[in-house]
Parts: C-alpha cells; sequence; structure tokens
C-alpha cells in the first residue's frame, strides 16, 4: 500500500465516542413557513453580519450575492422553519474590503461578530470560550455560486486546553472532545498557520507527528487512530503544538477569538488560492464577487451509531428521475461523505437504519422542492438520533438530468414552461448528443467492473494516474482516462484534458461526480472492484492489470466498466434525429428534449442557421432544427479528390488567360457541390460565402511535393518553389485574401457566381426552390463589395438568359473587420445583408491572433485582463461595441437590412444572447451545436420579456 | 542615327511658309481690366458650353471645376483685356455625363456648339466650314488642376478638301496651309481613328508614309519633310486618307462639324488613357472630377520669322527669383517648345529678335502677377507680329521657388502672409533639405556636360536609358539616373522610379523639367554634348563613353553633369540649422524658409514632436523645431554592440530567475540611452515606448548564427532552436508583443522603467529638467494599462526614494488597435495620454499588412478601391472614424487627456490636417519631416480660420 493510501485510511478512522452533546438545542418551531417575499431579510450599509437561528434571520434566500450561497440559504432554511444550527454569515462586502485595503477588516466588523456570537450563545444556552460548557463553531467559505471544495473550512473552533475539559463535561466523553481538540489543531495548523508539506518531504508533517507519536506510545506506526486514547490524544496534542511553534515561530493560538480572527481571514485568504482561480476561469466567476464566511454552531454526526452525515438530492441528478437520492455515512461528519473516502450507503437504508430521523428527512425534501422550486442538493448530520440542515442549494445536474428535471416540473405544475426554459444551461443539451456505447461492441465487451453512474455518456481512452500525465496525454492529442482512488481539487485540469473519470472510492455526491457532471464529463465513481498502484502506475481489477497507457472504456449511464477500446454509437437523441434507428415514442430522453426546445421555439426571436459545407452536414442540421445555411465555405470543397489539381493549376497560372482555363476546370466540380447543398436544403436559404482564405493555403510546402506538382502540371519545380515563396505572406490572417482575390482576380469571383447559378437553376427546375444568397468576405471598402456584386450580377443575368431559369437571390457582405464597420453606412448600399464574421472581426478589434494567442492568453485569463476566452465568447466590450457601430450604420441606410453571424461565436450561449440583445435576425453555428444556439436564443427573448416586466 | 530620333528630327522641321493669316482678327480692347469677383460668370442647370472671346466670357477664373483650369483662365484672361483667340468650353459635367451614360452626350450640346462657334465665326469673321475663309480651331483637353502632356491635342480642325482652299486664299500660301491641313490628318488619325503603330510594325504609319512619299517624290526617303512641296503635300495627303481607310475601315471625315465631334469624344475618352490614370493616381486627382474641352481659334506661329510659340513664367521657376523666364521658337507651334525637341532660345532674346511683342509679352507678364496674384505659366503665340495668349496657370515650381515666390510676394505686399504660408506644399519643403554635392568632390570631379538647371538638388545614380529598366533598376535597390534625348508621359514611372533625370534636348519648360520640378526630382535637360545610342545602350560625350549602369552624378541647380559616383553634401538649411557650416545670413533659401515657417507657427495650433531613438536625431529634429519626442522606441537600442547578447540571453530565459539576471544586464545600456535622450532634449517632453516587437525578432534565424549564440550563452544549439521556433507565431503583427510582453515578463517593464526614472534623476541632478512620459504600446483591455501603470508607479517611487530627485512624470497608451479606441474612456481612467499608433491601427482597422498588401494594393488603387495609400495618409473615413471614437470616449472620462499620433502619418501633410481638425494635441514624425509637419499645421489652423470667416 502505497503512503498516500495509508494516509487517507488514516483519515478515515471516525471517532467512535459517542458524546451526548448538548451544545446544541432544539432550534424552536418556525413562526411561518411562508417563502420568503424578495428580500424579506435586509442588506443595510455598514452591516457586515447577518445571523440568522430559532426560525429568524437578519438575510434570506434572495442575497446570494451579499451572503453567498450557502448563507443566503441557511438564513431562508431557518425562516422556513427547517431544523438549522445558528450562526451568522460575514457578508461578500468584507471580502471586497478585504483585498481592496491590504488585507484589513472594516472597523464595525468585530463588534458585529461580537453580538452575532452573543446571539448564538444565548440561543445555545453556551458560552464561548466557556471551560464548562463551550460554544464550537465551524468556520465555512460560502460564494455567490457553489464553488465545491475549492475554498478552506475549519470545523471545531473554540477549543483550547480549557474549553475542551467543558466538552469532556457535557460530552461526558474524554476521548471524543480530545480528537475534536487535535483535529482541530490539525485543521487550523495547516489551513491558517500554513503549516504543510515542505519541499523534499514525503509526508504532511502532522500525519508524520501522528506516526511518530503512534510508534511511540503503540510501538507501531501503522495502527489505527482508534487505538491512540484520550491520554495519546493529548500527547499528540502537545505534539502538534510544538510542531506549529517550530514551523511558525508562533504559539497555537489559546484565545477562541483569536482563533476565529485566524480563521475568517484563511477563508478570505483562500477566494485567492491557485485552485479557486482556476475554478473560476473555467466557470467564468468574477474575482470581485467575493465570498462570505459562516460561522455556524457545531453539530457532530459522528458522536455514535445514533449519529450520522449525509448528503442528498431531491431527485436523481445523473438522470433526473424523482427519486431521492443520496448516501450517508453511519457515525460520521459530513467531509467524510464528500471527501468520498468512505463509500458511503444509498440514503433509503435510513429508512431501516434510522426511521425517525428518514421520516424527517423525506419531509424536508418536499418542503424544500415546494419551498425552492428547484431540485435541491442538500447536508445534514444527524447528532444522536436529531436532524440539523447544514446547507442546501440548487443541485448541480447532467444535462439529461437538467432537461428531464425542467420538463416534469412542468408537468407536475411546479413551474412553468418559461422557466424549465430558463432552467437548462444551453451548453449542457451537447451532453444528450454525447455518444453512448455501440450495442454490438457493447455486447462482445468485457465488464471488468461496476460503479456508480456519476456523468451519463460513453468514453474510451488511455487511463493515466495523475492529473498531470491525463493533461500532458491530451495535449499530445490522446484520448484520456482519469483513473483515480478518489478525486480532490488538486485534479481539476487532468479531469478537463480526460474524456472521463474513473474512481475507485466516493458516491454519486463525491468531488468526481460531482465536478463531473458540471463539466460534461463521463464518470464513473466508487467502482470497489478496483485496486490502484500510484507508485508502480497500475490497476488491478480481479487479478488482471492494466497499465498506465492502456485503453478501458466506462459508460457514465449504466457504470460498467470495460477492458480495452469499445466503439461508441451516436445518443438517443441523434439516433432519433438523424440515424432514425429509434422513433421518437422509444426515448423518454428524445421526447424532453424536443418539448423543452419547442417551448424555447415559441419564445426564439432569433433565426437559427449552421455552418455546413457538404449536403450530409447540412442535412443533419436540419434535423436540428437549423433554417438554413449562414455560411458555406465555397473553399472546403477545394481539396477533395483531383480539384486541388486545377485550384494548384489556377494558383500557378502567370497570365489571366491561362488563370481563366484552369478555373473553367473547377466550374464543374463547384457546381456540383452547390446541387447538392440546394438539393438538401429543401428551400431553405443558403448563404454562399467566395474564395476566403490566402492561395498559399492550398500550395504544397515541401520540397517532394512541389517536384510531384510540378511534374503533373508539367512546369518546373523552381516555378512552383518561386510562386509558393511569392505567395509567402508575413501575416496572411491580413493578407491578400477575402474579396481582394475576387478583386485581382475577376475570373475566380466570375466561375464561383457561374457555378451557384447553374446549379440553382438544375435543382429549381427539378422543383426545389433555391435561395442563393451571395457572400463576399473581408469587405473593408464600400467600392470592393461594389465591384464584386456587379460582376455577381452580370453572371446571374447571364445564366438566367442561358438557362431560363428565374432565380431569386441576394447579394451581401461579411462585416468583419472594423473598417467595414464604420462604413457600413456605405456598405449598405450595396449589400442586402450583413453576416458579422466573429472570428476575424475578433482578431482585427483585438489585434490578436488565434493561433498565436496561446503565449499569453494563459497569463491574460489568469491576470483576469480577459475574463473570457475572446474566441469563444464574444468580447462584447470591444468587438460587441463594434458590431453595435456596423448595426446601426447599416439600418440607417436600408432599415431592413438582415443581419446575422456566422462565426464560431454563433453555437456559444452567452454570444447568442448577445446577438438576441443588439436584434440581429440569425446565428449560424455547427450543426451539433444548433440546439444550444435554439435553447439560448429562447432564453435571450425571455429574459428580455423579463426584465420588460420588471420593469413595469 | 536611330530610326527613333529620326523621326523626331523630321517632326522638329518647322513650315517655313510666311502665311499672312487673316483668320484671327485682333482681339477688342477690353472694357475693364478689374480681377473677375468669384462666379462672375455663372454655371447654369443645362448649360454646357461656355463661350470666351471680345473681352467678354462666360465664364471666369474661378469656375475651374466645371471649366478646367485652362478653360476657366481662358475666360480670365479675355475678361480682363489679354488677347486671346476667341473660343468656348465644353464642361466637365460633359465628361461626367458621357461616362455615366456609355459615351453618349446631353442631348442640349450638339446646339450649344453650333451656337458658340457662330459666336466665333462672328467675332472672327469667319466661317466654320467656309471655302473661303474658314474658321480653323484647335481641340484642347482641360482638367481642373493642370495634367501636362497627359490628354489628347488636335489642332488645325476644321481643314478638309475644300476649306484647305480657303486657308490657301487667306494666307495666301499653299504649302503652308497643305502643311496645315497634312498635320491635321496625321494628328486626327493618330488621336480620334486610332491609326497606330501596330504589334510588329518598326514605325508609326504616317511617319512611314511620309518616307515612301518622300522616296517615291524625292528619290530619298530621309529628306527633309520642307523638301515636300504643296504637290507633294497634296500626294501625301491622298496617301494618308488612304491609309486612314485601309486601317479603319472608315472614309477621313470631311465634314468640319463631324471632325469636330469626333475630336471633342477623343479628348473626353483620353481621361481615361493609362498615362492619365496613372497621373492622376500619382497626384491623387479623382477620377470623378473629368476633363473639360477647349475649342478654340488657331493662331499660328508657324507662319514665317515674324511668329513664334513660346512658354514663360512670370518668375524662375527652378529658384524663385523674380525674373522673367522662358523661352521661345522663332517660327514653330507652341507643342514644338513643350516638346522639347528644339531646344528654344532664352525669352529675353525676343527683345532683340522682336522688340514689340516682347514688350507686348512684358506688359502681359506684369498684368498676370497683379491680377492673379500668382506666379503664373503661360503659354503665347506670336502670328505675324502680334501676340496671342493661350494660356496661363499657376506656374509649377521647385520647393526652393515656391518658399521664395511666396515669402517674396509678401514682401511685395501682393499677397498676405497667410497666403504666402497657404501657397507652399508642405511636402516640397522636403526639397529645401535635399542635399547638394559635398564642394570637395565637386571641385576633383569631373564636369562631362552642362545643361539647363531644371529640378535643384544633387544627384548620382546608375544611368538607364528607358523607363521600363529605370523602374526595374530601382525595383532591385540601385540608385537610378534616368537618361534620355527627351522625356515624354510614356517615361513618367522611370521618372519617378530614379533619383534625378538628364536629358540631351528641350528647355526649362520641356516635358522632363516641368514633371521633375512637380515631383521634386533633380534634373538636368538640354545637355546638348550628350550624344545617346537607345539601341547600344551607350551615351557618348565629347568621345568618352558610359554605357547603362555606369555611375553620373547631376546637380540641379547648376546644371552640371559629373562622371562617376559624387559625394553629396546637405543642402543650405542643413548647412545653417545642423551642421553649423553657414550662417543664417549666407543663405537666402534659409532666410525664406525660416520666415515662412515664423508664419507658420504663428498659427499653428498642433505641437509637432519627432520619432527619435537617438541624441544626434534629437538634436537635428529640435534644430528643425520640433518641440519634443513623441516617440522613443526603445528596443531600437538593443542591437546596438553587446546589448544584443544581453537581449538573447533574457528571450532564452527559461524561468523568472534567469530572465531577471539578463534584465539585470541590460539595466545600465538603457539607463545610459535615456541620459543622452534626455539631455539633448535640454527640457523638452519624451514619450518613451516601452517593449514592443515581438522577441522573435531578436534571435538570429540562421542555423550557424543559432549555433555561435549557443556557443556564447553557454547553452546547446537545440534549445536556441527550439526556443526560435516556439517563438515563430503566424501572424505575428497580431502576436506576442506590446504590452502583451510586459504582462507576462513584468520583469522587462520594470527594467525598462528604472532605466528612465535611473536616467531622469541622473540628468535631473545635473540641472537639465526631465520630463518623461512612460508609453504602453498595444494596450485593448484596460487592465493591461492598469498593471503596466501600477507597475511603473512603484519602480518610480522607489528610484524617487533612492536618488532623492522627485521626477514628474505622466504614464499613457498608444491607441494603435480598434479596442482601444471603443474602451477608450476605460482606458482613460488610467491614461495620461493618448497616442494614436497609426501604422498598427490602419494595418488593423482594414485588416491589411503593410507587409503583404503589395500584391494587392497597386489593382486597389488602379480600381481607385482605394484613392491613397492608406500606409502613407490616413485612411479617414476608416482609420479616421475609429481615431474620432477613441478622442471621444477619451474625452468623456478625462476632459484634458492630450492626445497626438506617432505614426509614419505624423509627417504626411494631409493627415497633419487630419490631426488637427480632429483636435489632437501633437503629432510626432521623423526629424527631417518636422518642417513639413508644422507648415502643414499651420495651413491647416489658417484653412479652418478661412472656412469660419467665410460661413460667418
Amino acid at each position: 500500500m502505497s503512503k498516500k493510501t495509508k494516509k487517507k485510511d488514516l483519515k478515515k478512522s471516525v471517532v467512535k465516542a459517542k458524546a451526548k452533546v448538548k451544545a446544541v438545542k432544539s432550534v424552536k418551531k418556525p413562526v411561518a413557513k411562508k417563502a420568503a417575499p424578495a428580500s424579506a431579510g435586509k442588506a443595510k450599509k455598514g452591516k457586515y453580519v447577518y445571523s440568522w437561528g430559532d426560525g429568524r434571520a437578519d438575510g434570506d434566500g434572495s442575497m446570494k450575492a451579499l451572503l453567498g450561497g450557502k448563507g443566503a440559504n441557511l438564513a431562508e432554511m431557518t425562516r422556513i422553519g427547517l431544523p438549522v444550527p445558528p450562526g451568522f454569515t460575514i457578508s461578500t462586502e468584507v471580502c471586497t474590503y478585504f483585498y481592496d485595503h491590504g488585507k484589513q477588516y472594516p472597523k464595525e466588523l468585530q463588534g458585529q461578530i461580537e453580538d452575532a456570537v452573543k446571539k448564538m450563545e444565548k440561543s445555545l444556552g453556551t458560552t464561548f470560550g466557556s471551560t464548562t460548557n463551550p460554544l464550537l463553531v465551524a468556520v465555512r467559505s460560502g460564494a455567490r455560486d457553489s464553488m465545491p471544495g475549492m475554498m478552506d473550512t475549519i470545523l471545531n473552533l473554540g477549543l483550547n486546553d480549557e474549553t475542551v475539559k467543558g466538552l469532556v463535561a457535557v460530552s461526558k466523553n474524554e476521548r471524543f472532545a480530545y480528537d475534536c481538540y487535535r483535529r482541530f489543531i490539525q485543521m487550523y495548523g495547516d489551513v491558517v498557520m500554513g503549516v504543510q508539506k515542505r519541499e523534499g518531504e514525503d509526508h504532511d508533517p502532522f500525519e508524520a507527528t501522528i506516526e511518530d507519536v503512534k510508534k511511540q506510545l503503540l510501538g507501531n506506526a501503522h495502527a489505527e487512530d482508534t487505538a491512540l486514547d484520550a491520554e495519546g490524544l493529548k500527547t499528540l496534542i502537545a505534539r502538534f503544538k510544538k510542531l506549529v511553534k517550530e514551523r511558525t515561530g508562533k504559539e497555537f493560538p489559546n484565545n477562541p477569538w483569536d482563533q476565529l480572527k485566524g480563521a475568517v481571514g484563511a477563508v478570505f485568504g483562500s477566494w485567492m488560492n491557485e485552485r479557486a482561480i482556476i475554478y473560476r476561469r473555467k466557470y467564468n466567476i468574477p474575482t470581485e464577487w467575493g465570498t462570505a464566511v459562516n460561522v455556524q454552531a457545531m453539530v457532530f454526526g459522528n458522536t455514535g451509531d445514533d449519529s450520522g452525515s449525509g448528503v442528498a438530492f431531491t431527485r436523481d441528478p445523473a438522470t433526473g428521475e424523482k427519486v431521492f437520492y443520496g448516501e450517508f455515512l453511519i457515525n460520521a461528519q459530513g467531509e467524510d461523505v464528500v471527501a468520498g473516502v468512505r463509500t458511503p450507503e444509498p440514503v433509503a437504508k435510513l429508512q431501516v437504519k434510522m426511521p425517525q430521523p428518514f421520516r424527517d428527512l423525506e419531509a424536508v425534501r418536499a418542503t424544500l422542492e415546494k419551498h425552492f422550486r428547484e431540485m435541491q442538493d442538500f447536508e445534514f448530520t444527524i447528532q444522536n438520533g436529531k436532524l440539523f440542515m447544514l446547507q442546501t442549494r440548487n443541485g448541480k445536474r447532467t444535462g439529461v438530468a437538467a432537461v428531464r428535471i425542467a420538463v416534469e416540473m412542468v408537468k407536475e405544475k411546479l413551474i412553468t414552461p418559461e422557466e424549465a426554459v430558463l432552467r437548462v444551461a444551453p451548453d449542457s443539451l451537447s451532453q444528450l448528443l454525447t455518444p453512448i456505447f455501440d450495442v454490438a461492441a457493447r455486447k462482445s465487451a468485457t465488464v471488468i467492473a461496476t460503479g456508480l453512474p456519476a456523468g451519463p455518456g460513453a468514453a474510451t481512452g488511455k487511463i493515466y494516474f495523475n492529473a498531470n500525465e491525463a493533461e500532458a496525454a491530451e495535449a499530445r492529442g490522446e484520448k484520456v482516462l482519469l483513473v483515480r482512488n478518489e478525486t480532490s481539487p488538486e485534479d481539476i485540469r487532468g479531469m478537463l484534458a480526460a474524456e472521463g473519470i474513473l474512481t475507485a472510492r466516493g458516491g454519486v455526491s463525491s468531488h468526481a461526480a460531482l465536478v463531473a457532471r458540471q463539466m460534461g464529463k463521463v464518470c464513473v465513481c466508487g467502482a470497489a472492484a478496483l485496486s490502484i498502484n500510484y507508485d508502480s502506475q497500475i490497476l488491478t481489477v480481479d487479478g488482471k492489470t492494466y497499465k498506465k497507457g492502456d485503453f478501458l472504456s466506462i459508460d457514465g449511464t449504466t457504470g460498467e466498466v470495460y477492458a480495452g477500446e469499445l466503439k461508441t454509437a451516436p445518443s438517443e437523441i441523434i439516433q432519433v434525429l438523424i440515424a432514425k434507428t429509434l422513433k421518437p415514442e422509444q426515448s423518454v430522453t428524445y421526447q424532453n428534449y424536443a418539448l423543452l426546445l419547442k417551448w424555447a421555439d415559441k419564445y426564439r426571436k432569433l433565426a437559427i442557421r449552421t455552418n455546413a459545407d457538404q449536403p450530409d452536414q447540412v442535412v443533419n442540421a436540419v434535423a436540428f432544427g437549423a433554417q438554413g445555411i449562414g455560411l458555406t465555405r465555397t473553399e472546403h470543397m477545394f481539396f477533395e479528390g483531383d480539384r486541388i489539381d486545377a485550384v494548384r493549376e489556377m494558383i500557378l497560372a502567370d497570365n489571366k488567360a491561362d488563370r481563366e482555363t484552369a478555373v473553367a476546370k473547377l466550374l464543374p466540380y463547384q457546381r456540383e457541390d452547390f446541387v447538392g447543398i440546394f438539393k438538401s436544403l429543401q428551400g431553405l436559404p443558403a448563404t454562399i460565402r467566395f474564395l476566403d482564405p490566402p492561395l498559399h493555403e492550398f500550395l504544397p510546402h515541401t520540397e517532394t511535393q512541389q517536384k510531384e506538382l510540378a511534374t503533373k502540371l508539367g512546369v518546373s519545380a523552381e516555378a512552383v518553389a518561386k510562386r509558393v515563396n511569392d505567395l509567402h505572406e508575413f501575416n496572411p490572417m491580413l493578407g491578400h485574401r477575402g474579396c481582394r482575390l475576387g478583386i485581382v482576380y475577376p475570373e475566380i469571383s466570375e466561375m464561383q457566381a457561374r457555378a451557384v447559378f447553374e446549379a440553382a437553376a438544375q435543382v429549381q427546375k427539378s422543383g426545389i426552390k433555391v435561395k442563393p444568397e451571395i457572400m463576399i468576405p473581408l469587405v473593408g471598402f464600400p467600392k470592393e463589395l461594389e465591384l464584386q456584386a456587379a460582376l455577381v450580377r452580370e453572371v446571374a443575368a447571364k445564366v438566367i438568359k442561358e438557362t431560363g431559369v428565374k432565380i431569386a437571390f441576394t447579394i451581401g457582405t461579411m462585416i468583419e473587420i472594423p473598417r467595414a464597420a464604420v462604413v457600413a453606412d456605405e456598405i449598405a448600399k450595396t449589400a442586402e445583408f450583413f453576416s458579422f464574421g466573429t472570428n476575424d472581426l475578433t482578431q482585427t478589434t483585438l489585434g490578436m491572433s488565434r493561433d498565436d494567442s496561446g503565449s499569453f492568453l494563459p497569463a491574460y485569463q489568469a491576470e483576469e485582463i480577459i475574463k473570457r476566452n475572446p474566441f469563444a465568447t464574444i468580447d462584447t466590450a470591444g468587438v460587441g461595441e463594434v458590431i453595435k457601430i456596423a448595426i446601426e450604420k447599416g439600418r440607417k441606410t436600408r432599415p431592413d437590412i438582415k443581419m446575422g453571424i456566422c462565426g464560431e461565436h454563433g453555437g456559444d450561449p452567452d454570444s447568442v444572447k448577445f446577438c438576441h440583445k443588439v436584434g440581429l435576425a440569425y446565428v449560424s453555428c455547427s450543426p451539433f451545436r444548433v440546439p444550444i444556439a435554439r435553447l439560448a436564443a429562447g432564453q435571450a427573448a425571455l429574459e428580455e420579456l423579463n426584465a420588460a416586466k420588471k420593469k413595469k
């Protein structure tokens, strides 16, 4: 057994003492169980501390910005009469103040804390620092959005050599009291005083001290912790204090008030630790929100077998099914459940083991859902048979569950369809499109283990046993499964890099499960058959070994773990819509999905188009609800088959006549491309962008390839090399591309126009309506568009005359360089539509090359110079402003001009919402993002309606 | 003798007949010699033809836009009583109509032309098409701005087999009449009917016909044209007509009205010929201006020795001296003088040869200057002792002359100082700074020939004998002298490419001289000792030969031609201001220059700063009037001496500590740089830009260099190669540069800040005030500047504390990416100044790489998509709008924020004027552009004042 696992086992040991702790009295019966009205509690200037207890609270559930999610909901639960141990919240304003004032506090704070502690003392009949009946507290962070496990927590605060005697007195259990005390010193020493493993040390210094004491007193460093009796623990406590003094030069603080001050500072300090920063970056949580600090009276789930701790969800967070879902550990503290160190039991088993607490819990579950009208994720502790609520929050869930819960809550009349639409994060829909294992492949595969299904979907990949190696492998292009005994916040980067996560321990609410679901990663946890040796990097299951780099496959919907690389199959939605291997009525998931999108579509103002270059892509996109093509990149077809030869011949031509000959060879290919696209669109419109990339992208760059090409074309290799060299550009992004090609080589635009119109005529003759929209790229000067539009119209007139088929078409342009935006009024004289090319517009507006920004963007996000990757989500303050300028100017000239976007941003929910806000007509995105864009667009419209209602 | 020169000789032959032409009567005495009031004449809707004659005119000198320069001034001269043959102008509106309507004319035009011809007939007592006393006319183009020799002209129009008899009758000179007739057919056949040399032909077909007829009639193809008598000319005329029929399939038009219609069409058509397009591009003349057509009664300078033609200037256009300057040819038509085929005599000689016409001419010269209050360039013809004025216009002049004339006209009280400031094109000042030959070098050099000093300055270069080769050589990086017998519009591109132009024939008003002066090129013309063999590409002078590619040197101020490459020396201004080898009182040129700039400075609102990186550059700039540094590129110093090693060490460092060590080595160098700059500024402010270019620019790119570097730094060659490779960027312009370097490597910014402040402290201790302005480049996000500014302030505080020297400084940013402009309000919260980096702002706003735009910019300018090179003159509609957004937003946050520009545009007059208009505080340009910017800024302020006055 490796040192690391041993350490974990050590932690597992549960304090067995059945202390009859009187510290926490029963909470009073609530006055009223009604929902709190919006800002029932009040934020006041100069008020930094908000108390709750005895059915009353200064704050309420609406005050998450000020009190953090945990603090606001503790207040809310108190208000609605749930059994919450009393306490108080230090508001997020203090966190902001703390960082703005060189880590100082507002002067009013100390007095307010003292008052709040007095209230707790009064409520519980205990006294902070009392040597006879001491008040002990837990100090926890609590940000506006939950950041599970990201920040520090300190339990059992208030103990010292004197007060511990009080705890002994009231609990009548000396060992329990001293165990609490040694745990407190260990946590506080680590978190607040920074006594941690140093470079070159193998062990955490506290753990090393424990082993040392055990060796000294028991003659065995590896004996169970429980073997240490109260006297042993006293020895250990003395050694811990010595350790702290040695390492920090300071005495461990005896005064509970000093302890409290230190703990509060540590929580605020943890807001800026690396883990928290990475987490915020991933989830776009602004630093300035800050965290609150919650100080709450301790309750103990570890006083014996009539005690315990658990975490539960009001519905299944993986599937969304309406079942009581959760788990608990008898005789354990809450942290043990979340840490995933011991695998807990399903919450249903509580019914047998503790019938009354279970009934109380069921009642709480019902109250919570009815009150919050959302699926809740809550923590509870049972102390000597009595239930206490420690937290509730909206439960994180998979995309599948999100859709199901939203739809079923509508059916239960708990929420409205509008609320359902707003409840589902659009990005999470991508989980519904995630592949599942191929049925045949699954049948012939070997299940080597089964764990808990914690993040749905099918994942296959090479196994790695630590986050760094997983990250490195992913960077090499490998598909990765991260395999761990359990995960901790340090593993976040590895989890991000992995296709899926597999753990040997921990339940469905363990860190691994929670984080995986949020990331939309496939996850199987608590697969107890797995035995992992981190040292030898070998996984053993049932006598068989799998080493680092071997393939495994996991099914996050069933919990099964397979040997080898399994073939995946499309999700149910894909099977219904695309593969047609399932009928709608065979899939509940599909039905929920369809209903939700139907509601979204009802409100949606934006049309959703797709970026597609090939007929099959078009068919998929239309199945997902695309209302046409927003971007066809005509050059994507240039690489297929022989046609690249004609393209290269065109580029190598050194005069117009030769170029025309080569271009003529391309015409039939392009026509055929467009015929396919028009047919698959079945009457929907298609925006067709003319040749955009610089010509050198089509030429071969190695000497060998150049020679081959020269032979093929019957020219010298030198001529080819020279042309490649001539076409080299220092900044291709800003070079000879877009309409600049069509201006210098009008014969290329002519060919493309002819291909479009000939194809249109042919398809229209077959009875399918065709709506081509010719899009000229990279326009910056009005005359560029004028010239290209004149050319297109001329070709159109010719083809219409030649074929006798009347084709309705429009001509527009991409707005993708800032100049186009500032002269949009002039451009709109010719352009019948604008399509914002937000990729290039971002590059030029920010002066930032997407391909090169990797060298500084990470530093920029770390420093919060740029909060979100501007190539993923529209930079509204910069690029967004430029877009607004173009919209305003374009409309001035042509009030009914059609405008949309066709950059990568078209499938990003926040960018879609921006597009709605600024009044675009459509967004265009890749086929698989169409459902996401539909939902985001529906939400945008609803958010606008709600904001308008609020104003009234 | 080559065929080409023979042809020219043939053209030289002058019609000797002394026809007593009565066609043109004396013009009536003027009613009033007063200046025409602004729009004395009137433009009327539907009026396309404007007549003049007999002291009256429909138009006047203010109507250049409508009538073209020539037409407006013919009207004006008529109005002020000068002897102008009558005629009429077809307005530029017709040209615009012509091109907008598929080369059709407005329907009213024909009737108006007929009326105008009737007026001429009435004035002269002749009749168009008369067989007894025919009216003959010249048809000439006339654009708003003069475009010398760019468009077509037809003389002697109105002749046919019948009317020629009338000309015989009134001239009593049959040979003269038939010579006029054959010249007409030749010109008309060429220009209107397109009978020109075809591919494969050696000769112009008309010239070939002449030789053929001479051979047939005289037995010698190379006899003088004059040897052909009237009968011979009749034979030639018949042959010409046959030639036209053969080549065009059409009869030569007999009807004078048809002739007139054809000629007018040809002139309008010539507006779009290639020469005219190139000329317009060079001088930024908009195509939509169009040309007018002038139809004027013929006068003949070729009727004998009491006739002649000349071109004169009211002052010397090369030096500006107030002398009667010009030249004439006895018994010749005006075209002969301008063509430079015969070298004419100085106008002063006319005093002896034709005393009365000379006196008349002197009177005209005085009248013109008094009336137009500008130096005039005019054409005259003397027909049988009587003076006629054919044209006047503001004379083109050298920069030296422009300054002198403007200043002296003020002294003469002809114009105000304000007018003087507005008269001198700012760019032309660069000619005053043009080098002259080094005195010692000149002494030891051999003068091989002397010509006319036609474009001042000293030029040295390899000789080329045709425009194409000159252009190609220049493109290879050679310094070129274009050497020609004479130049013609076809040579324009070659002249542009050359350092200087040397011709064997032609006077100071020849094409070569005229164009060279306008271009600011050095020019010596009419160096008769030169004998050029175009076939063998050899120049022979006095028995010595110089072949293509040999070096010659020319002095455009003295007319001397030297063998070999002569060392050049600074101009007088430079000698006074910089070299101090002349005292101000020793140079008239300097005095004029200084006075003019003093006047400009009086009105100027913009401060002028300079872009300088070294103390000597600073000293020069200050001598030219710079009021500080607007841009110091700190990295320009990185390449000097050993310091590049430290720079490379810094770049190759793979951790912060190593980087800090390397950076520390750079500190003393940078400090020393700044000490030098601060000292040379003597209290003026300095804007210092922090490191801007991407780091890879500093690394060696060849394998050998990389190995050398690796050895020097004691690392592996692979490590160096890898780092170079890692730093490679796809679009370096949009890459890791500017403040992005300072953000990722704050230690670099820290070092630069420390160098600035330590230098400032040191210099300030020595008693010189220092005003550093720290400029952070490439800011796009407000927080970039916040972070860098905080770092700079921290270092400043440290250095101030360390040295005890209080240093006042400001921190600002460059606005050089569009995002910075749209968030300028946010940036201005930190920035104390904005400096517009218009180079990069142009690249990003236009999405156009300066280095790569060569592949399409020429086509763009040809198509007039972009009228002016946006990297030379600010693109006001695009980049200008972005600048305006930044100004407005910046001022909203910080009303007194200082703003200026520091791109290349800072030295471009039109861009300077734009900066004035949008209210910037300063422009910064290279030291030698400072005087130009001063003048342009003065003009901008005056233009604004004038516009405001007009409004009142």
